[in-house]
């Protein structure tokens, strides 16, 4: 086979429609639950929070949902995302190991999550929403929403998880150069905010807290909705767009992943390039393993129960069956903002619980130590989410090098870490630490959570 | 004509060759002298310098140069790159004019300087270099130059214009991910720095300090070598990968521009993307007209004088025949850092005196408010130095207008403004301020220059 640096699809090879894994799940999700009546919720409970649109596509038994034209327009923008061989990085492992990563820092905000911002703003625009609210953690979510938000000339209201409003000062900048207005969480702009606050008013935040002064906000305006970056089934769908064409990709150049690796944070990167592949395994087409990968500071996955858990801090929002850490989850300050929810998206929880994929928890300085290693070898800067992908993949390639197995990895490189230098800053000053969640916190989130009939 | 968004080659239309527009030149350029006797120098005066390989690419005389295979192999990392068409800023001005542009932001270190720093690197570790000295401004040459040592296995060490290495210390990071070492110029290390820092311990420093910096480096160790951004011919040679690509994009969608725009600070970029261009123009096959940018606050081209000038700030580097503010220039603190060189690249100064391309100066406020507007409208951030062009082209759209015309513009986004929130969170508080290189410090330049016969 011809050593190729990057697979690069034409712009008519963009797909024309996102995959939708619900009608193909072996045994269908656990129904999502008000937070008060811990009874199935229905399309008007979520009206006030989401456009119809959106709501549809969350329960659809559809297997495909097409892509209106306008939201391809905009993907066209940076899509299709090239697929790299990452030829220079196998060679510093002197691995026989066949390394792919599907690159999505091309996109304007530098990650994967314009892919469902785009989709979110646009249903929004079309029912005649005005204003959007959001959280961030780690500023990527933010920055994805602004920006779609002024594709469409919708307002956009960020909160952001303090700690990294604080440590990513970058992050704000670029969400204000979009237009956005942004408040570090917990604020005193809302009653959740303001709740947290009086307990303890040097509150790092959390993505629960933040996303219960979002809801908050878009629930008491008219003309206002709320937008989630992650775990929900539609985000997760919108993001099918970078498995597709990876699919694609690897299928052009006759390759097959032995191995598929992504990070999970609230879960949306690691299901948009792994179902399209799921599905492809579920056919029978191929066979490879599926593997999440997460923080050990905040492991819902691996150390997490499966359980229904609110969505947020306060219990605002609906109960979804996840793997959670608690509600009330406020993780340690690593630095990879977007992998510190309490939860995982709903999708994937039931996906590890069936056996269809499985997870790892890697610590943060092996993360940077890798991906240190691989901008030297590959010029790109992992974001710190996709580092643990990254670090998964390089430990799978220095087992393929002592075995001798030419196998075949593709990861997830959901974006680059241009705005996270104060990151790297610290792993080159020595000064980075790893953060174990301790087993005894696994028993205490199980108190906190409410003992629900599912 | 069908509406693109952007206008991709595959990776078999990389040049196989940069074009080098010295044979084409109407009259010869001056030629390079030696700092103390002021007399032609020859390659041997170089060779402390530079690897052979470099100086006989910087006075050939041969049309076309063939890009070594190893170069091509890194260059398939990110190129060829993006032409997108501005379809959203031409709505967001109400313009007829059609505006395209050239996007280098998607290397590996998000600028074009690249082009250059792998093939230089190529070429000294052909010749057995060891390590390589540099200066950087902003640090897009320096980290560029950290990116393709990394590759070569070549030590890198970078001389940062004390200002910046204050305002921008992520791109310091940045150059220290890919292991180069980073000192704050002026430093102790070199004679250069400390006659400077004796005059002036709070010295801002310059690029033609930390030119003579690095020079002084180089010149004292025998596995050394020294590599320099722009400026110099064979730069801009290497640089002409940019053009070609476009001119190729540009003819596969029928297009032909009106106007080139290009920001200069040494004029690497700018002579990138025209010089292509400017090889069709004196063929006769098309006319544009071709446009420098350059900051009000460091005018070289529209306010310096064409004089024999040093290409340092201590007279250890060679004289060249440029447009200058004198070599001891020390430029106001604006943003754009890539644009305060003191000088400007010989090829286009002489470009310029011949007529064949003209310039104009526009100050950071107007700048920064177009990159605002082009990054709500395109989503990409440009860097503060692509900004000075993308005010040039909007202050054109907007005559067109005005007038009515279909013009077509082809600008080039030499890189995106990842490493410089800084500068986008000072102009969002309104703290920016525009500067006005004043007239009678061009008259005070003038006497700083030598009188050299030439």
């Amino acid at each position: 086979m011809a050593e190729v640096t990057k697979v690069v699809l034409a712009e008519s090879e963009i797909p024309e429609a996102w995959y939708n894994i619900q009608p193909d799940l072996p045994s269908p999700l656990p129904p999502v639950l008000h937070p008060g009546t811990h009874q199935p919720i229905g399309p008007d409970d979520l009206a006030p929070l989401f456009p119809m649109a959106l709501i549809g596509q969350e329960v659809s038994q559809d297997r495909y949902i097409d892509i209106p034209g306008a939201v391809l327009d905009i993907y066209k923008m940076w899509r299709p995302t090239p697929l790299y061989r990452a030829l220079r990085l196998e060679k510093a492992l002197d691995t026989p190991a066949r390394i792919y990563f599907k690159y999505e820092g091309v996109s304007p905000v530098g990650s994967h999550k314009p892919n469902t911002a785009v989709p979110q703003v646009y249903y929004n625009a079309q029912e005649g929403t005005k204003r959007l609210t959001t959280e961030t953690g780690a500023g990527q979510w933010g920055s994805a929403l602004a920006f779609a938000c002024a594709q469409f000339g919708i307002e956009c209201e960020v909160w952001q998880v303090a700690i990294s409003f604080q440590q990513k000062p970058y992050r704000r900048t670029l969400m204000e150069i979009f237009g956005a207005t942004v408040h570090s969480s917990p604020s005193d702009l809302t009653n959740a905010g303001r709740t947290i606050r009086a307990q303890d008013p040097e509150s790092p935040g959390s993505l629960g807290i933040a996303i219960s002064e979002a809801v908050e906000a878009a629930a008491g305006a008219d003309d206002t909705k709320y937008s989630l970056g992650s775990v929900l089934n539609h985000v997760l769908m919108h993001q099918t767009v970078i498995g597709e064409e990876a699919v694609k990709q690897m299928a052009s150049i006759g390759e097959q992943p032995d191995l598929l690796v992504g990070c999970t944070g609230g879960g949306s990167n690691f299901g948009g390039l792994s179902f399209p592949f799921l599905r492809e395994k579920m056919a029978g087409k191929m066979s490879p393993v599926i593997r999440c990968v997460e923080p050990t500071a905040s492991p819902s996955l691996t150390k997490g129960v499966y359980a229904y858990d609110f969505g947020d801090a306060v219990g605002m929002a609906p109960m979804v069956k996840m793997h959670t850490l608690g509600h009330d989850f406020v993780p340690d300050p690593i630095h990879a903002g977007g992998l510190r929810y309490h939860g995982m998206a709903p999708l994937v929880s039931h996906l590890k619980e069936l056996g269809l994929v499985e997870a790892e928890a890697i610590g943060q300085v092996e993360c940077f130590e890798r991906a240190v290693q691989f901008t030297r070898a590959e010029g790109i800067i992992p974001a710190p989410e996709p580092s643990h992908a990254i670090a998964s993949t390089v430990r799978e390639a220095l087992k393929a090098k002592a075995s001798g197995e030419e196998k075949v990895i593709l990861t997830a490189l959901c974006g680059h870490g241009h705005f996270d230098m104060g990151a790297y800053r610290s792993f080159l000053d020595g000064k980075l630490e790893d953060y174990e969640y301790p087993e005894e916190a696994v028993r205490s989130a199980m108190e906190k959570i409410p003992a629900v009939i599912g």
